[in-house]
Parts: C-alpha cells; sequence; structure tokens
C-alpha cells in the first residue's frame, strides 16, 4: 500500500527505536502490548484510515447541513462511523472498566495520527467525544461515570465542551450562563454558547455536553465559575433516552475549512426546561477545564501534526510525479521529476524536518502520559507531569504554527494545481488554520508557556525540561559525524537558556515588555525541541548505520542524519537570530500610540 | 468615510512625502497631475473603490458559473464594471493615443491599491486586459494597435495571457500548441491551455487573447516559441465583430479562493477554425513574454500588497472594537479592546511595518516607470530599467509571500470569527495563496533574482541597487535619534553585501549548492528592502516633527518612528541569522538521497 498519510517507516521509527514503545509491556497495565501487537495495531489503523476513512476527506469539505433545528453530517461520515466505532477505536487507549482498551497512549497517537490524517473534521467528533468521557471520568460522580462514560467510549453517544460564548471567547471569566438550583440537586440551565464543535449532529442517539455556568450569585469573573453536565436528551435511571432536554441548535457556521465538522451555536434552556448536573466542585469548573484543557490543547496539536504529515506525503508523491524542467545541471536534457530542483528539495526538506520533529514531540509526550500512569514513585509521576505542562503549549502553538507553514509549502509544492479543488493541499491548508486559534489562540499558548510554565515551581521542571536537551547533545557529542552538528546545539541551547532567564526575570518587573517577546519565546522554544528530537533520531541513526543496517534500512537512516543537518545548519541560525531579537527586548510593540497604527 | 482599504494617511505620505509624486508634472508628459489633480484622483478612486467595488468583494466568493460552453462572472460585477469603464479607470496611465488617461504610473498604484483592495478577483480581469493592451502597444504591427488597442484600453473588449498546458507550467518551453501558416499572413492555431485567468467571461463583448505557440518545425524549446494574437470573435476590417473564431472554453477550475476570477481551460482550433496573427518576432515569444511579464509580476505583487493593505485594516478595525480580556497592567479592571495586548499590539505592527514597507517598495517601482518614461539621458533610462529588474522578483515574491503572512495575522487577530465567513478575514487570506503561485512561482522569483539579477551586467546594477538603500541608511545616520537604528541597518547591509558576493560566487562554480539557498536570498532581499523603505519613512516622519508637525499628524509621524524601530529592532536580527544560514551554505537539501525523503 502507497504512502498517502504518514509515512508508516518513520512511525515505526519513533514507536521502537527512539521511544521504545513496547518496554511499557513490562508492566500489567500494559501487559498485552507488545511489539508484535503494536504494529498489528498500527498495521490495522493505518489500512482502515487509508481505504474507509481518506475517501470521505474530500467529501467532507461540502459541509454539514442545518434544518429545522437538526444538524446533519456529510452522508458519508455515517458508514465509516459505524466501522469506526465497531473497531472500538475511540477508547483504545481508555480503561477497560469502562469499555476502554486500555493501550498505551504513545501507541494510541500513532492510531490517531493515521485516522485524523485521513479526515481531521470526522476525528474532530470523536476527540471531544473522548475529551468529554475522560472528564467525566476524572472528576464525576460515580452515577455520572455510570451514566455516561461506557456510552460515551463507546460511542454510542458523543461529547462536546461548552466554553465559548458571543462575549466570551479567550476571556472566559465574562461568561453569562446561569445556574438556577432546582433544589433537588439538578439545575436549572439558561445561555447561549457559541463555537461549539460537534454541538449537534446525527452521529449519535444522545449528545452530553459539559458547559460552563455561573451558580446565580457565585462570584464573578473565573472564580465563580462551575461545571455541569447537560445532555441533549435526558437521560432515565436505567439509562434509557427520556425527553429532549431543551439544548437546541440555532445554527451553524459558514468557515474556511474543516467543513465537515459542525460548529455550532446552541441555545440552553430557551424554554426554561434545560437541566443539568454538577460536574466537580462547585465553583471550581475552571480548574476542572484546565485539567482537560491540557489533553485538548495536545489534541489540536496531533490535529494540527497530522494534517501536516499528510500534507508533505502528498507534496512528496507528487513531487515524485510531476515532470517540469530540466535539471539544473542537465539543462539539455529534457524534463525530470521536480523534486530534482534544489528549492523544490528544500521546501520538501523542510517539510520533512516539521513533520518528523513535531511527530517524535508528539509520541514523546505519549510516553509521559504512558510513564505518569505506571509511574513507581512521585518524582516520576512529578517528572511526566511537569515535562507535559511545559510541552503543552508547544505542541499546540508551535505545532499548529509549523503545520500551516507545511500544508502553505504543500501546496507551493503543487503549483497551480496545488490552489485547485482537484488535489487535496489547498483544503489540507483551509482545514489547519483553525488550530492556531481553537482551544486558546496560539498567541495565549505563547503566554502560557513564559507566564506559568517557565516560572513554575521557581523554575525548577523548566530546568529540568533544558536538561533533557541537554543530555540528549551530550550523547550526540560523542557520535562522529553528529559532533559537529551538537556543538552548534549546544551552543543554541547556551543562548537560549541565557534568552529565558533574561525574559523570565523581565517578566516578573516589566510585564507588558516581556509580553511583547511572547510569541517570538514560543518559536524559539519549539525550534529547540525540533533539534532535540532530530539530533535524538539522527544519533539513532548513525547508530544503526555503524551496525550495518539492512540495506533497505540505508536510505531512510541517512535521511534522518541529513535532515538534522539541514536543521541545524539552515534553520537554527535563524532561531539565533530570533533570540538575539528577544534579547533586545524592544518595546516599540507597546510604545507606539494607539492612534499610530493608523487612521479611524 | 472610515478607513476600510488602505489608510488615506499613508498614501498621502508616500505619494507627497516620500515620492514627491507630483513633482513629475514639471515635465510636460505629466503635466496636469499637479499636488491638487493627485489628490483629487485618489479621493474619488478611494470613494469608488469603498462604495461600490469593496461591496461586490464577498459576492465574488460564490464564484462564476460555466454553462454550456459560456462563463459568467458573479451578476454583481455588471453594474460595477459599467461604473469602472464610465470613469475610465482602466486606462488612467495609458497613452492618450490609444484613449489613455496619461497619469503617471506613481498615481495609478494608489488607484489601484484601493481597487484591488476593494475586490481583487474583479480588478483581476481589468489587470489582464490592461496587460495585453500594453503588449500589443509595445509590440504589435500598427494595424494591431488600431485594431486592438482603443478597445481594449476602453474596456470594451477584455484581454488575457495564454501560456500554460496541462504539460507545461513552470517549463514554457515544453508547450505544445501549433501555429500552422495559412500562407496569407495568418495562422491556423491548433492547442490546450489551461489556468487561463479570464479565459472566457460575459464582461466584454470581445477577448482578446495573446497565445504563445510554435510554427511548425519551428525548433523546439523556447526557442521557437512564437507569439499570436487570437481573439476570441474574429474582427472585421472595419473593427466589427466577425465569425467566432473556435476559441472554446471547456471548463472552470474549482480553488481555494480568487473564486470570482474565471481560471478557465481553453481548447483553440478544436473544429479548426481558429485563426491568429503573428504578434511581435516570429520565434521572439518568449523574449516578449518575458517584457510583459515584468509588468504582470509587478502586477501580482500590487494584487498581493493591496489584499494585504486590506487585511490589516481590517484586523486594526477589529481590535479596536473587540473588547476580550482585561489589561495585563490592570487585571481586575474588566474588559479592555483587544489593541491593548502586548501579542496583538506585536501582531498588528507587524502587519504594519510590512504592509507600510511594501506601500513605499512598490510606489517606489511606479516612480522609476514614470522617471523611465521622462528620462532625459540613457544612464537614468538604464538605472531605473535595471532597479526595475532587480525590484521584480522581490515585489512579486517577497511581496506575497508576506502578503500571505500578513492576512493570516489577519485572521489570527479576529480569533474564531476570523475563521467564518461573516468575516472577510479567511476569504482575504485565501485569496493570496495563488499571488505566490502564479506568473512564475516564488521560487522562480527567487531564482530569477539569484541567477540573472545579482549578476547581471557583472553585478554593476546590483551595486547600484545596494547604493540606493546605503545612501538612506546614511542620511538616517545624521538623524538624531535614528543614528542608532541605522548602525544597525549599516551592519545589516554589510553582512547581506558579504553573502550575496559569496552566493554569487557559489553560483558560478557549484549552482545546485546556490540554488538551495535561492529562496532565503529572496527573504533577506527583501527585508533589506522594507528596512531601506522603513528607515527612509522615519527620517521624513522625524523630520516633520522637528518642525513641528500639525497635531493631528504628531502620532502617524511618531508611528512612523515606532514601526522602524520594531522592524530593525525586533525583525531584522532574525533577517541576520537567516544570512548566517545562507553562508554556511549547507548542501543537505541537495546531498539527501531522492529515497530518503520518505517511503513510497
Amino acid at each position: 500500500m502507497a504512502q498517502l498519510i504518514a509515512d508508516r517507516r518513520d512511525v515505526d521509527f519513533v514507536l521502537h527505536e527512539q521511544l521504545n514503545a513496547s518496554s511499557f509491556s513490562k508492566y500489567e497495565k500494559f501487559g498485552e502490548f507488545n511489539k508484535k501487537t503494536i504494529d498489528m495495531i498500527v498495521s490495522e489503523a493505518r489500512s482502515f484510515a487509508i481505504k474507509e476513512i481518506y475517501p470521505t476527506q474530500v467529501l467532507a469539505d461540502k459541509g454539514c447541513t442545518f434544518d429545522n433545528g437538526q444538524v446533519k453530517v456529510p452522508e458519508s461520515f455515517h458508514r465509516v462511523n459505524e466501522l469506526f466505532l465497531k473497531g472500538e477505536w475511540l477508547g483504545m487507549a481508555d480503561s477497560p472498566e469502562y469499555g476502554g482498551g486500555g493501550m498505551p497512549k504513545t501507541v494510541s497517537l500513532a492510531v490517531n495520527e493515521y485516522f485524523i490524517g485521513a479526515n481531521v473534521s470526522f476525528m474532530l467528533y470523536h476527540g471531544l467525544t473522548h475529551g468529554a468521557a475522560k472528564m467525566i471520568e476524572e472528576i464525576g460522580t460515580d452515577e455520572q461515570k455510570k451514566m455516561f462514560c461506557k456510552n460515551l467510549y463507546s460511542g454510542k453517544w458523543a461529547g462536546t465542551m461548552l466554553l465559548t460564548e458571543p462575549e466570551a471567547g479567550s476571556d472566559v471569566g465574562v461568561l453569562t450562563t446561569k445556574a438556577i438550583p432546582n433544589g433537588d440537586g439538578t439545575f436549572n440551565i439558561v445561555g447561549n454558547k457559541i463555537f461549539i464543535s460537534g454541538g449537534d449532529h446525527d452521529l449519535a442517539e444522545n449528545i452530553i455536553h459539559p458547559v460552563l455556568a455561573r451558580v446565580e450569585g457565585d462570584a464573578p469573573g473565573t472564580k465563580g465559575i462551575s461545571l455541569f453536565l447537560v445532555p441533549k436528551y435526558r437521560v432515565n435511571k436505567d439509562g434509557s433516552l427520556g425527553e429532549f432536554n431543551d439544548v437546541m441548535c440555532t445554527g451553524i457556521e459558514h468557515k474556511m475549512g474543516l467543513n465537515g465538522s459542525a460548529t455550532c451555536s446552541l441555545t440552553l434552556g430557551g424554554s426554561g426546561k434545560c437541566v443539568g448536573t454538577l460536574l466537580g466542585e462547585r465553583s471550581k469548573g475552571m480548574r476542572s477545564m484546565f485539567i482537560m484543557m491540557n489533553d485538548a490543547r495536545q489534541l489540536v496539536g496531533l490535529q494540527g501534526f497530522s494534517v501536516a504529515t499528510t500534507a508533505y506525503i502528498h507534496a512528496l508523491n507528487y513531487a515524485r510525479e510531476r515532470v517540469q524542467g530540466a535539471h539544473l545541471m542537465k539543462p539539455k536534457e529534457g524534463g525530470v521529476q521536480i523534486i530534482n530542483h534544489p528549492d523544490v528539495r528544500r521546501n520538501l526538506l523542510m517539510m520533512k524536518a516539521y513533520v518528523e520533529g513535531i511527530r517524535s514531540m508528539i509520541y514523546y509526550s505519549g510516553t509521559l502520559h504512558d510513564r505518569k500512569a505506571v509511574a513507581e514513585t512521585a518524582e516520576e509521576k512529578a517528572f511526566c507531569e511537569n515535562m507535559l505542562a511545559i510541552l503543552t503549549p508547544i505542541i499546540k502553538g508551535y505545532g499548529t504554527d509549523r503545520t500551516l507553514d507545511v500544508c502553505s509549502l504543500g501546496v507551493q509544492v503543487h503549483g497551480g494545481y496545488g490552489y485547485c479543488k482537484d488535489f487535496p493541499a489547498e483544503q489540507l491548508m483551509r482545514d489547519c488554520k483553525i488550530f492556531q486559534i481553537y482551544e486558546g489562540t496560539n498567541g495565549i499558548q505563547a503566554m502560557d508557556l513564559l507566564g506559568r510554565k517557565i516560572g513554575m515551581e521557581n523554575g525548577k521542571p523548566f530546568m529540568v525540561f533544558l536538561g533533557e536537551i541537554k543530555k540528549c547533545i551530550d550523547g550526540a557529542k560523542k557520535t562522529p559525524e553528529l559532533s559537529s552538528l551538537a556543538e552548534k546545539a549546544d551552543a543554541a541551547l547556551t543562548q537560549y537558556s541565557e534568552t529565558i532567564m533574561l525574559l523570565g526575570k523581565t517578566a516578573m518587573t516589566d510585564v507588558m515588555k516581556a509580553y511583547a517577546h511572547a510569541t517570538p519565546l514560543l518559536d524559539t522554544t519549539g525550534d529547540m525541541v525540533m533539534t532535540w528530537m532530530l539530533l535524538w533520531r539522527a544519533t539513532i541513526a548513525k547508530e544503526a548505520l555503524t551496525k550495518n543496517a539492512k540495506s533497505k534500512d540505508t536510505a531512510f537512516y541517512e535521511g534522518q542524519i541529513r535532515t538534522c543537518e539541514f536543521f541545524v545548519s539552515s534553520l537554527l541560525p535563524v532561531t539565533l537570530g530570533r533570540l538575539e531579537s528577544i534579547r533586545a527586548l524592544n518595546t516599540a510593540a507597546i510604545d507606539i500610540d494607539e492612534a499610530s497604527f493608523g487612521t479611524k
């Protein structure tokens, strides 16, 4: 089967050679998941993704329909949805107690890369359902868990997340949705929510909405916000569906892309009959939301990355086939495949570097989840949690910024055809733009990194994070042929560390000045993680080549070394320039008078 | 009238304070165009653009229709087209001999910025018509000029440009369209062309197609290509329309954006009845095409820039109105307009810097056209031609690359709303992506800069180009408060010059190695031009402030200095990093084995 989404060889490389995912099978929790099983799972997922999900991607772009209060997903989603649920993919990495498959998260990321890369808007419904189930599992009462978790993990019911209101987007605290106690432990919910992905659709018989709202009289701002569980149809004690719960879809958005995903406006309690139950503690809604937000943000990073990897493979396939223009060294010998042209090669190598670096970063974050799940010491658990906290804004923010770059280059490699709907490239570019925005804009991710993550616990976890990068660099220094790349990476890490110190200190005394450089900070931090991941890859590849790798693997391993060389030699100097610009701490962006931006 | 497209104050600043456009009125050719007249023209254009053209922009996105061989433009285009033609805007800067308005090109660029910013796909038809008319005027026979020019400049007829074929995109030389001599001076044309903007439509009674084709038996490759004039309907000796000329539209593309512009596939001579006349010399078609190509590429740069300026103004207006989140320094005082947040300010200032820098670059290129038109010495004419030759790939390539950045930031500033079709931001982003591709992909622009422009005439014109930048920097050094920015710019120019020398030398011995760095070269060259333009602006602004500018202008002038400060302090260090990366001359992108890019 030709490569169409992710490059299987590289997926296997990260799973087994870089991260040793089967090593988790030594723990009882993951006992079944040895290498053979993992390979079988990934093969099955890949085959399902290419044969069944991928054909629905282009159909997804036609969009959902909204008629008479009802949302319908693209017709083609129904059959593939049945197969997806039958395959028990939704809860593959979740607790067997609720019907989950108990797979290591790391492995599920490879599976999801194929699925999401095959049709991101279809998979979004399942991502949301999974998030809602996980949230209920983590903070719900036993009754709530019993009532909802199994049906969500099986996909019989769907889930969402209701945060945004017309005047409360990035600033959740100003929301106006109200919860009025009914006296019987339930609440009457009244409000309007917008931008709700999967807020209504016909893929499941019921939809369970976790809703942010304020109990009447509770504190203003984020402090007084509680979380409620509000089903579309009420659920009877025996688990059967009851009456309609007054959650009305009033419309769907017409968007740039991701059109297979219904983005809904919902009115809750328009007829005064919307009933919800408290999820987690009262007035602790934001805290609960933040627990899930990290998962949600990592998922957005995965969404972006999966679209990027598809964009890369499509561009690569096209560049290997399309004949156009002579080879620069043989101008008289007629047309060659465009992959022979230096500028096209540069574009492809840039795409490859980001895609592979981000794949390693995301799968690595999966191992942190798995290590946390089997951690035997508090230190190990804290290490995993802190690393995940630091990596989250990078996976979400940096990951999706590079996704747009990769998808835009993907269109570019296709030339004029890339702009036409006959090729998937342009849809991928349109689909991916939202990832820079939802679940906290990338500007907010940058502020999260600067304001919350770097200084967390007096900066100790961030030092540990830098220490992990340093360890990899020191390892590469000992590898012949990589030592000069490692030296460059080391010099960059030193400059990066100094910049961080300066910026962290600035943030304590002059917050505006520091935050004007939050985005370049996110950029450069991501670049350092890419350096880490690509150097790590190159070290393994070099070792394999030294040990006489099979000849069919030689090109792959050599490619790893070239990719690292390209990143360190051609992209890292740009990072150094950006670090220099941060250190200048220029304040023009905050000094400039509002009137100076332009005439009103 | 609120700012909706370009900021009028800045347009006036560039026209009068930076470029002194009215000074051309001292020449007879431009005698009428004094400051008062120029201002009146720009005011009229702006008002027409905002009131009449802009409302058709969103309607353009619905696209054209193709039915039974006929293309129809969006219905709303017809009325505004009548007004546009009645206003005699199409030939505003062309020769009065053919009904043109004789306006300086510089002024027409300001007019076109408003028009194109108001609806780029509508204006594309006129851009193509104008290009075809200009080409006939430059290289046509007296009979061809008489037959076509007046009707094209008036917009009674439309024009196109037929280059691309399915297998001949960037590589024009492999085209297969044939021209068979009829013995009476005319040729029978047979072939298929694709991606023809405005290839068919209902905005004009006739469409005149300049067509690249090969006379049967002529040399293969670009050397044997000739240019022909092929009307949709034949034209009788008396100028009336004759029979259909067998130019059949077989379909239109469905695209990411620019949907108001019909991108057509055309079959010429499908029934053997397509007759054309030679335009220019036989087998010199590519040379003729290249003369026009520079104008066409500058036009694409203008298209991108005009969309970018609209994207900036929309984002700025939104950021000034949208209340979301508290001020970082006053976290307890409730929501403020998002223009108060440092990261949003940074995004806006980046957009402003590119938009204003590119406006100056493009209008400056207009003055070069005008200076050339009135040049009294061969030196002056050569200076203008050479500067335009060097600036063309920068205007087209760098300009449209930054346009995508600006439009993407425009969506970002709007948050989730930016992704929805209720706001124009997402359409602008979709519309602008094609500018990086058509009229020579930006990869080709980069190769043009490296391969043709830098080494042209042994590098002398390029030294003159660098000398112009240096002059501006030296001037700024003498301006108090700008001297430190000027010193930084000077250091960057030195590094840039060294990099150019190295890369130029490399291109002579190792073409693959050099061309792998063509795109970063284009990027950094564009950055140097931005530095030049913004420092030039700041110098004028500083002078005006020193001379006690009117208080209503203070914010504007101070904004000029802040923008320059931002670019030099926060963006130029990144350029220096990119120059460093070019100098490393890493060859990973060309060394990497094709198989190493990924599994087949």
